[in-house]
């Protein structure tokens, strides 16, 4: 990797970490100056515009999630054990383990659900590729026998997607101590269903 | 009511649904003076601070919230119908009914999580109240002999979240026209869980 890239991803790494906590809007080529310490200039040979910054910081953490969530479920055996994987390592997204601010999706898709626009598109875009990945991990499941053939994979992508963002309410906002445990019985209540 | 009393309540309706869409942080005397075509100096003689401004639009968003959503399902009979109206007019507040950018909460619980300070205070204790007043609504289902003896109410004030948080993302930000099914037969299953 060239020098120029291995900046830029460290840059990109303080960046997600600052949109995680304080939202993109908060990200500013200011904010992210004073942070890595680095010329607003120099910032600005990397990134043109705070929308450039904004979408590649969703592409930096995306790649990250994929890396985190993704693949260690898809390195699970199919079916049943592959998706409680994927909650897990979702579930720790969601507590901060890897993005201190937890998770930077769901904060900007908070920011930017009324406001259109190319950070708004590639964020949707995104989610649907989340939503089908989904999805196709719940079907290994049908078609190993674990859960019942008339299922809804779309309906299970909904409801885990709201086990975890009333997780992150709970416990990011309320600090509420019980909204793990919480949660995980959620997903088993949806598992249980399921098969 | 005075005239300046009637005057501060439009301002607020107006502010409420500005927020709705932009998020708190997007919330300026600024763009209120532009919306309600009032002088910034008359703004500022009711709004000290953007801080004033933003606690005073969360207190009216919920005194609406509590005019449409809580004082009709207490209204109801108690137990599992009260629950459905509850839940109905829940639906109906993320859905975008009275605020046209949705749950004004929801954005301002992403964009507050992580910043400390008064505005994320007020927010958190009022949360708690609404966990309070689902909780206590959930409870008149155990007591009628609706629902369990042993049916976890902040188990349900949790799942029921995820319900309407998982419908805003896939409706509002997915545009996803199934979200709004999908979300009525989880929370089927919610009470199902609990009967």
């Amino acid at each position: 990797m060239r020098k120029g890239e291995t900046t830029k991803l460290a840059i990109l790494d303080e960046a997600s970490e600052i949109a995680s906590a304080v939202g993109l809007h908060g990200l500013t080529i200011g904010t992210l100056a004073a942070k890595t310490e680095l010329s607003k200039s120099g910032l600005f040979a990397h990134f043109q515009s705070k929308e450039s910054l904004q979408i590649e910081v969703l592409r930096h953490a995306r790649n990250r999630f994929v890396d985190v969530v993704i693949r260690p479920a898809l390195a699970t055996p199919r079916g049943e054990p592959r998706v409680r994987e994927l909650f897990e390592g979702w579930l720790g997204w969601f507590r901060g383990d890897i993005l201190s601010g937890g998770c930077l999706f769901t904060a900007a898709a908070a920011e930017l659900d009324d406001q259109p626009g190319p950070v708004r598109e590639f964020l949707v875009s995104d989610e649907r590729d989340l939503t089908d990945t989904v999805v196709q991990i719940f079907r290994t499941g049908i078609s190993e026998g674990h859960f019942r053939q008339e299922a809804d994979p779309y309906q299970f992508a909904q409801d885990v997607l709201g086990v975890l963002l009333a997780y992150t309410h709970t416990y990011r906002l309320l600090k509420d101590p019980g909204a793990e445990d919480r949660a995980r019985r959620a997903f088993e209540a949806l598992l249980t269903a399921a098969r």
